[in-house]
Formats: structure tokens, sequence, C-alpha cells
């Protein structure tokens, strides 16, 4: 076990400087958002990780879920874990006050997943699959269906899973089998099929489970424009609200995962009898539209989970290079700790500036998602949708990636007790490694900055983006490294539209080091900046605004360097990856 | 379960390319090594490794080991395996034919570790840790001492295990406490103690195990100049060979670890009674000088690790990629799998150019080695022991940092199954994480590589390797990007050796990027020759020499350009490194 603080003050200063929390709090319907209510949110946020959710992560680890008799049987404790957050109303902060809702900008709800997510990343999983059902019902949804669901689902009294994968369905919905046949009544459905890799598909948290499910129609054109989104709950609403007649749906087993142990991973097979109770949601055949309109939300979800666990696995070898004492450090301290130690100390540096970079590309992303939404000036919620647009899959891979490349430096630090399971560290490197792969592979999310993000509008947001870097550049401590990591995006981008004219298949050899390219730099320029408005604002403590530069200046040195090679791939790169004949592999 | 396919025509190609195996097999005592027997042990080895080891890999990691009333229980079938292994004579290939050993050179020895390491790395500890033991034992054993043990231990009858970490002694041996107390007989001791991460310290493979442990005599100086070494054997041999009175040693529990599960980790207690027998070995207090003569070979060995989880990970991920169709390839191909996608093809032949470069610089170090014992030329056996000691750290860090990562890539490739334990490519990924910690980190390799290896010559033998790798820079198809690649490499090490002078901390504060950017332009470099030797080679088929130049390109266009950014850490990141205040952490 090991503990967890969370890092309230980076957080804040962070919406304040990159996610611009004020002007946040001027836009309709944000107004409650203070900077003081949020940094009591986020207390109050962080004495419950610390307290109920941080202690039972080792516990899920070990105990793991069980399958007995059709019922899923989660780690001790987290059941009443589960309860104390719903009653908190943690669930409902982010969502529409109309049915229970807090109606808290994104930036606030993206800081406590961070902070959720850092002291129990497989617990929460639940809230973040129910998250993105009430979204989907939410955008997509009968004032009825409405009714019925979201406020239970809000509250947490009811959870909500997504039901999309099949076996021979992964990254191409396109390939769904599973099948919902019209009845008698209208929107009402008989849905069978199997879907797997369903994240709290069973669990004993709630009295009723709501499945949101894609499949076809009868009718259904083949492919991805043929897939339909219903709502299956566990137990059928009765009139009065309860859950009521058990639906034909059950859980057929669980795998056995390298990591998220708490987190039960389900088969679910619908319709073995009757069939499954469906409910259509929206129009007929537009269901993977509508999972789109929820995507951002659910990839900068798992993007926080990259810069989660690698927070935790930072706090977790700090606190081991503080009191591991071994070999005499070249500082000539005697019976010092390892963190005295220089390439321990770039280990630890190379954990935390990642995690700030991290932390800025988030809720900068996570700004211009509230003001996408909710800015007066439609010009402005175009331009912020398009920058969350772009900025959406290098958040979810960029981050990610590096989660794991944070946990496995976590592993490092402790040497050999790092590799055992007591220790804690392992669990992280573990967890860490589910999230570069759901919501999109990264090699998706590097298909999807290419094509959906870069060529379909010919590289206008992100030398939108660019512009906006340049333009900020004045201030910065290292504008020497930041202009020419920034050079080097452009030519990149340049060589990119390029190829994606020409050749797509070589722009497609090369977008993932494209992809690491502009997480990098995005990065990098974003701490450069805190840096700079660390010195600049008043109140913030000299010790914060001393690290603050100092991990600027680290990462200026030490991991914008990267982009030089990132950018090598993607001029160089892709033609010896086409090279290769399919047979000699 | 996956298959495993032992590479024997690149590990011959590299052996006879990269190595020089003919004129290896012109030194006086390596004269059996011919090409041909060469190629058939390796053959004979792959069969071995691909029926008998490799489908134990799963099962090992499994059911892991257990520990009852004293005795370990190994996997179902490794105990059997093992047996076979020793009767096949694999554990005799490298040791001195005197006592029943084959005498072949280590670059066969370290090919055949790549090949039982990839069939299965946890029950190949056991061999390499006893190739430990035996080592101390040829070099530093009296002749008694080497009648006694060497033949049982070279045949496989007995195993044998190194007894150095102590709970506060890790990478700082010179803190070991363990004592050795003289008893009447000369030579004899009473050895009291705890030891931990003990591979194999207890097992059911064998008859008697024999322990080689560091322990202090009472007169013993302080520090890592009064540490000496011991025999101390499970069962004490009688005068007849025959394993005799039980010693005073105990395993007390095993280690639950994140891989090689089937590796019983042990704590062992020595003299709990009465003290445990021990025999020392050498001169007393010479105990950890001793150890440095074997770790050049100990190191390499867990080099091979890394390289040996990347192939078997490889050849895992290609096995996936050819038959899983998901999604409609950019190549227009109808139902292909996976393996048409570009960003697919990336992933593997990252791991594959990975692969080939850890092997070329694996089988290039192992001639030096050879060299460095045999060549009858004294200068040139100097020469070949520096360039041996130079390479060694990087070989160990290089490919064992570079192992992590194509097992990361392997479960990658595989999307969602990747992260499901069944499908195996997870198991790689874990097992892959403890080689760039034992056997000294990674950090302390990126130590021993600026301290010992170029800071103490003054940089001659790092000199003299480049100045190897520019005259053979003339025929290379990249020769631009080596050129550059080559010279980020002068410019480093000169910045570094003027650092060492100068300001010792912010040279160790980037050894580890150092390290890295060695291990880079080496592989490079030698993955460049190979591919030019490959075309003017006779007799190789023409498959094999398109791969092996396409692999030699793509690394030159994506893994070679990562000397950029390790070059740029060596040169900037040091100030940043040791500038963030210690309490800000």
């Amino acid at each position: 076990m090991s503990d967890y603080n969370a890092p309230v003050a980076d957080i804040l200063f962070t919406m304040k400087t990159v996610a611009g929390l004020d002007a946040l709090t001027a836009l309709p319907g944000y107004e409650d958002a203070t900077a003081e209510t949020v940094q009591a949110i986020l207390e109050e946020a962080g004495k419950f990780a610390g307290e109920v959710l941080a202690p039972l992560n080792t516990v899920g680890d070990r105990e793991g879920c069980k399958l007995e008799n059709g019922v899923v049987r989660t780690p001790t404790g987290s059941k009443e874990a589960y309860r104390g957050f719903a009653e908190a109303g943690w669930n409902a902060v982010a969502f529409d006050p109309d049915y229970g809702g807090q109606g808290m900008p994104w930036v606030l709800t993206s800081a406590l997943q961070e902070i959720w997510n850092a002291a129990d990343m497989a617990f929460s999983l639940c809230p973040l699959l129910t998250q993105g059902a009430i979204e989907a019902l939410q955008l997509h949804g009968t004032p009825e269906q409405k009714s019925t669901y979201l406020p239970k689902m809000i509250s947490g009294q009811w959870t909500g899973t997504m039901n999309l994968t099949e076996p021979q369905a992964g990254s191409d919905l396109g390939a769904i089998r599973s099948r919902a046949e019209p009845t008698a009544e209208d929107g009402v459905y008989r849905l069978t099929g199997q879907k797997i890799f369903i994240t709290y598909g069973e669990h004993d948290f709630t009295e009723n489970i709501v499945h949101f499910v894609l499949a076809r129609l009868p009718d259904a054109p083949a492919g991805s424009k043929g897939i339909s989104l219903f709502i299956v709950p566990k137990f059928l609403p009765n009139a009065d609200g309860t859950p009521g007649q058990r639906n034909d749906l059950r859980v057929v087993s669980l795998e056995h995962k390298l990591g998220i142990h708490a987190s039960p991973t389900c088969v679910m097979a619908y319709g073995d009898n009757e069939g499954a109770i469906a409910y259509r949601i929206g129009e007929p055949h537009r269901g993977l539209e509508y999972m789109f309109t929820m995507m951002n939300n659910a990839r900068l979800a798992v993007g926080i989970q990259g810069l989660a666990i690698a927070e935790r696995a930072y706090q977790h070898a700090v606190a081991y290079a503080r009191q591991r004492v071994q070999g005499a450090p070249v500082d000539g301290s005697k019976g010092a700790p390892i963190l005295h130690h220089p390439d321990v100390r770039r280990n630890l540096l190379t954990m935390r500036a990642l995690t700030e970079g991290m932390r800025a590309l988030v809720l900068y992303c996570a700004g211009a998602l509230d003001r996408a939404k909710r800015h007066p000036d439609p010009a402005e919620r175009a331009r912020n949708q398009a920058l969350t647009d772009l900025l959406i899959p290098i958040v979810k891979a960029w981050c990610t990636d590096q989660g794991v490349r944070v946990a496995s430096l976590g592993v490092q630090v402790h040497g050999g007790v790092g590799f055992i399971e007591q220790t804690g560290a392992a669990q992280y490197f573990r967890d860490s490694r589910i999230a570069p792969i759901y919501e999109g592979t990264n090699g998706i999310q590097a298909m999807d900055l290419l094509g959906r993000k870069l060529l379909r509008d010919r590289g206008q947001a992100m030398q939108s983006l660019i512009a906006e870097i340049t333009g900020s550049l004045g201030a910065v401590d290292d504008k020497a490294a930041l202009t020419a990591a920034l050079r080097t995006l452009e030519q990149a981008t340049a060589a990119l539209l390029k190829a994606g004219q020409n050749d797509l298949p070589a722009a497609l050899a090369v977008a993932t080091p494209y992809l690491g390219l502009c997480g990098t730099v995005i990065a990098g320029w974003l701490l450069a900046r805190s840096a700079v408005e660390a010195r600049n604002q008043s109140g913030l403590a000299p010790d914060f605004v001393t690290a603050k530069q100092a991990t600027a200046a680290f990462f200026s040195s030490n991991i914008l360097v990267e982009a030089e090679t990132e950018a090598a791939r993607v001029t160089k790169g892709g033609a010896s990856t086409l090279a290769f004949p399919l047979d000699a592999f």
C-alpha cells in the first residue's frame, strides 16, 4: 500500500494558467466554478481519494473480482467505497442540473478524474463508463428515457456500461453482428449477441446496471452505417422507477488480465432465451455516429488515466528514494538516501516532468472543451471545438504512452524490490498498460489525428495552434529550444500534409511518430508558459515557483529534445516501413 | 502458449559477419567450433527449445513455484525439462574440458543463451546462475574444490547459486553483514546471515545445490575490501562425491514477483543453528574482486535476456498480426490481416530492427570476449579485453531496456487481447521488466560505463571503437545517417570526458543517455555492416538478404535517429537534473 496525496496546488495552478479557469468561470452556466469553489472541491476530493480509495488499490489488485453463479463479487471494501463516492455526489459533478447533476466545467471533472484514477484506476473505471452512458443519453435520448435513467445514473444509484466490442469487431466496429429484432411496441426490440471486454458489465455495487449496446437492425445496411444504439437494462424499470423484471442478459465470464484486476472485464451474453428487451436510442443506424459524439470525453478520460498512473507512480518512487540508503552519493552526503544519486534524480525528474507535462496538456484540452460547449461567441466555440478535436487523440495516445513509461521508471527507481508485487510499483506498471489499448488503440489515435484532424481541414487547426504557440514564445526561458522544436513540428506537419495527398500509406506509416512529436512539443510549450506565469503570479509559494521552473527546464533539455527524433521519423521513416516485404516478417 | 522457432539463420549469419566466427575457429582451443558444427548445435538447441522449453513457459508462469515445508516445488514439467537439458549436455558447452565441459567459444554460448531464454526465461535462470558459480570456481578455486564441484556442476547434476544481496546491501555490496567465523580446520568456516533475491536458491531439480556466498571474516576491513567468497553446499559432499550431511541453511520464503514466476527467488537463512559449513574460495577479503572477474559474462548473459524476450515477443506478435483480420487496410487488400496496416508494420519493424540490432551487439561483444581470452597475440587480447569491458555495460543496459520496449510493443500489436493473460504477450512484458534491474541496475551500468570504462582510460577504448566504425563506413548504405550519428557520439564522448574531469556529478547525471547513445549507434553500425555483407556473401537465401537490408534501412531511419536526442541530453540535460532542489521532489 502507498499513500496518495492529490497534487491540488499544481492542479489548481495548471487550471488557472493553462486552462484559463477565471475566464471559464465567466462562461454562462459555469458561474459557480470560482477558483475558491474549485479549490475546495479538489481538496475534498483529495481527502476522499487519499483516505478511501487509495488504500483499496492494492486490495483490489490482489483480490480481483470473482464470478460465482452469475454474480460478480468485487474486492473487499469497493462496494462501500462506491456508495460513499455516490453519496458524496462525486458521480454528478459534470452533468445536467435538470437531472440532479452539478453542471461543473469539464476542466474540473478532468482534474477530479486524475485524482480518482491516481487513487484507484480500476475502481474509477466504473464512474468513467457510467459517464459515457450518461452523455449518450443526455445527447440522444428521448425525454422519457432521460427522466427514467438519468437521475439514477447521475446520482450513481445505477451504473452504466458501454457494449461495443465483439470478438470479430474491435477497432473495426463496422463488423458488429449483434442483432435487434423489432417488437410490436415502437422503439422496443429483442436483442441477441455476445459482447466482450465489457468493463463493469456485472458487479455488486448497485441494484441495477444500464447497458448501452450497439447492434444491427434486420434491415441495417452493411458496415458502420448500419449500427444502432440501445438501452438494455439489467432489470427493466417499473413505472415507479424501481428495478423490475430481470432482462435476458448475463455475464458469461471474467477476463484474467495483466492489470486493473479490481475492474470486472466481462463477456456478456444477450438474448440466450427470448431475447433481451432493448430500447433504441435516437434514430436507427446512427449508433456509431452517436458514439462519436461522446468519444472526445471518453478519450480525454483515458488520457487522464495515463497522467493519473504517472502521478501515483511518481509519488511512490519519490517516497522510496527518500528512505532507501544505498551507496555513497557523489555529492559527498553521508548516509543519504538514493535521492542524492544523480541517475535516480534523472529518473524521478523524467517522471515528474512528463507528469506535469501531461497535466498541462490534459487541462489545456479540457479548457478548450468547455469553451467549445459554452462560449457565447460562435466563432470562439468553433475555434475551440477544432482545437479540442485536434488535441483529443494527442491527449489520449501521448499521455497513455507516457503513463507506461513513467510507471516503468517507477519500477526502476525501486531496484530489486520494484519487481516484488508487495512494493506496489509493479501494479502501476501493469495497470498502466491497458490505457494505450482501450478506447481506440494509440495506433487508431494516430490515424485519427492524421486523417480526421490534419488532412480533413488541410492542417488549419494545427496551423492555428502553431500560431498560438509562436505568439507566446516571447517570454519563455529556453526560447531557442522551444523555437527549434516548434520549427520541426511545422516542417513535419507540412511534410505530412503533402504525403497525405500524394501517398496516404506513407503518411499513415508515420502517423504515430507525428503524434508523439505533437505531444512533446505542446506539453513542452505549456510547461514553458507555466514557468513564466509561475514567476509572474503573486501569491504562489516560493518553493512551488522554483520547482515549476526547474521542472520546465528539465523538460526542455531532456524531453523536448525527443521532438528531433520523432520529426526525423516523420520525414524519413515511412519509406522503409512500407518497403519491408510482408512475407519476410 | 505460443510457438518459438529459434532464428538459427540470423544467429549464424550474425556470428559470421559481426563476430567473425571463422577467425574465432582459428583460435587455439576453438578448433572444433567450425561453422558446420556451430550450425548443427544451434539447430539441435532450437529443436530442444521449441519442443521442450517453449511449451513450459506459460505453464511456469501460471503455476509459479511453491514453498512447502522447506521444499520448493517447481512448476509441472520443469524438473523433467532440466534433466533433459543436462543429459543433452547443454549445461557444459562453455566450460573447461578437463572437468567435462565442451570448451566452446562464448559466442556460441551466447547464441544458445538467447535460444534458451527466448524459449523460457525463468527456466534458463537456473543454468545461468550455475554458470556464474562455475566460473568463479574455475578461476579461483583450489584443485580440490574444482575436482569436488566442477564435474557435477558442469554436467548439471548439481546447480550453483550466487548469494550476494542482503536487505541493506543491494547495489552497494560493501554493506554486506553476513559473517564467517573460522573453525579449527584451515579454510573451513561457520557462516551466518540472511541473503535475499537468491535465484534458484532452493528447488527440486537436483540432489544438491552449491551456494556461493559473500560474507565477512571477523577481522575484515569495513566496506567492499572486507568481503570474502565461500562455497556453502546444501549437502556437504562425502569423500566419494555423493551428497552427505545437510548443511545449516534453509529457504525462508519465496518472493511474489511481477514476472519470471517459474524461477524461485528465495530468501535464504544461513546458520540458524550451529552455523553453515563454508569453504573459502581464494584469499580472504577478495570476494568482491572475484565477483568482478565473472561479472562480464553474467552481465552479457542478462543483456542476452533482453534480446531473447524481444525475439519471442516479436514472433508472437507477427503470428497474431498474420491471422487477425480487422478493418480495411489502406493497401486495398480485402479481408487481409492487420499485418497490412502501416502502423502495425511500424510496430513490428521496430520490434524486429531492435531485436536484430541487439543480436548484433551481443554477438559482437561475445566475439571480443573470445578473442580477449584466446587470441595468441597479447596485444590483440588486450585490445579485445578493453573492447569487451567497454561493451558489457552497454549490452546489459541497452538490450534490457530495449527488451522491455519490444515486449511492450508486442502487447500493443495484440490490441485488447494483449492485455488478457492467456494471450501470452503480457507475460513477456512482465518477465522483461526484471532484466534492467538485476545484475546491476541499468543506472549502475551507466555509471560503470562512465567511470570505469570511459574516464579511467581517458576514452581510449571508446575512441578505438569509433575509429573502427569510421574505418568501415565506406560501404554502408545510409552512410550520411551513420556518419551523423557517429559524429554525435564523438561529440558527446568529448563532452563527457571533459565533464568527468571538471564536474563528476554533472557527468553522472547524463551517464544513462550516454549509454543509450552508445547502444543505438553501435547497433546501427553493426546492422549497416550486416546489410552490406549480406549483399556480398554468397550462399544466402535471397529473401534473407532482402529482409536484412530492409531491416537495416528501417533501423537507420527510425531507430538510429534516437542518437540525436540522447546526445542532446548528454550535452544539455545534466545541469537541469542537478539544479532541481532535493526538497522539492
